[in-house]
């Protein structure tokens, strides 16, 4: 598996870089970001956080506007963020060139219907093939933690919930918490995954969470005046299934702030404190 | 003078708002943004920062890339930051759509040319009409600062020496030092300004420290990695310029460091805690 290197920048003594490689899960050419703060070396790999960002996203809305670099320096950890969906030209986007659905909407899922199946497996992406190439080609160790906003909360939560070997820690801002039960959810999973709702529950944070305890801890954080609070994310269901398992969540509601990256970056410090509890050896 | 407020968030218990208003200097539609602190009030007004940002930049990317909430906010420090010319169909561009000259492009000067000297009067602009919208429309005092990026450390660093009773304090990063002595600043000021090259002088930093003291602090950080430091930047000169005159000068060469907003962010901080020492009353 190879990398190519196409920017670098160097921040707060650490540096944020720029690769694209061929996916062989994603059948097309991807690109990734990464932070390395700057303790990371081969002698000091440092732990990673992956970040899942949300609707018509790339690899460079976090980067450049969480304002997390400043904290991951001091703490020492590397932030790694995939892009939203599989890119180019082949790959299948909306028709009608929305942009919830098709490039910059991937879910991430591992999509079963034509046209999707194709390329859109950023699931599998996410969980298997992006962190053996940056543990091939970065000083960091196989110790995660996973975060994300909206879309991509969905998918931090979802994929840290089933794969609690793999993260220790998840985090989400403004998740989108039950999409099988809201409108971007219902058209994305109708889309990628068929009309049998059954398969769309291993996709589900809340389903998750009926059926199971959260066996690492979930730090969620939502704005109180975020425009799509109500019809598209619904923290306080994805509250009741973590409560109702048992399972360690904390919600803050934050009053005043809304679904953008100011919110994010107004919270960011504490989510990497809050992974960095668990992110020690 | 009125203003519309266009859009706004929360951040770290303050706001972000984004406004349009006519500009009459301008005479053409204008936004800029702001962030007021959470100590901002009727009863508790606080001084300003007025950020001018460099080539194809507008109000945006500073606000969005340079993370300076978090300390503004625990400073008490309201940033504004205007748009870097004039906009809007009536405004003459650079016949090749170049981006630098024109739309983007106003380097802080007063045009006395045609066509430019229509609309592209971004100093009287900056030092004048937009503080006097500002300061009549938001919880803020007359104290202020100034700092800027490449073109708008030019803009900060020449509006500043030229106008010590209006700023407590100047710095810049990688600012444009000697633009009589560059390519973009030849390029912009022979359209702007015509042929006479005396008339370049009063815009421009190193001519200006040459005939006087600076009477207030200046600040500057640059990259040593920077692909415009040698033929665009040259700190250099403005350092000479400032010991020769006895000027209150920190130049800091920063290693590894290019000319991105990976670097303004990495040592924002520090530009903000230089001008607080300066903004108490």
């Amino acid at each position: 598996m190879t990398i190519e290197n196409i920017s670098q920048a160097k921040v707060f003594s650490g540096w944020h870089k720029q690769y694209q490689h061929h996916s062989d899960v994603l059948n097309c050419q991807m690109c990734f970001a990464i932070f390395l703060p700057p303790q990371a070396s081969d002698t000091n790999p440092v732990p990673v956080l992956y970040w899942l960002s949300g609707l018509t996203c790339s690899d460079e809305n976090f980067m450049q506007k969480a304002a997390a670099f400043r904290i991951a320096a001091k703490l020492g950890i590397a932030i790694v963020a995939p892009d939203t969906s599989p890119r180019g030209d082949a790959v299948a986007d909306a028709a009608d060139g929305a942009y919830d659905l098709g490039l910059g909407a991937g879910f991430y899922v591992n999509a079963t219907q034509a046209p999707w199946n194709k390329h859109y497996h950023m699931y599998s992406y996410v969980v298997d093939e992006l962190p053996k190439l940056v543990e091939q080609h970065f000083p960091v160790t196989q110790v995660r933690s996973i975060s994300g906003h909206s879309m991509g909360g969905h998918g931090a939560l979802m994929i840290g919930l089933r794969n609690s070997d793999k993260y220790r820690s998840i985090s989400a801002f403004s998740p989108i918490t039950h999409p099988i039960n809201c409108p971007w959810g219902q058209k994305a999973f109708s889309h990628y995954l068929g009309n049998d709702s059954q398969a769309w529950k291993e996709y589900d944070s809340v389903e998750l969470l009926k059926s199971r305890q959260a066996s690492v801890p979930i730090l969620v954080d939502q704005g109180e005046d975020d425009s799509f609070l109500q019809q598209q994310l619904k923290p306080e269901l994805l509250l009741a299934a973590a409560e109702a398992s048992q399972s360690n969540i904390k919600l803050r509601m934050q009053p005043g702030y809304d679904h953008s990256y100011f919110f994010i970056q107004s919270f960011i410090d504490d989510h990497l404190r809050f992974h960095a509890n668990y992110l020690k050896d």
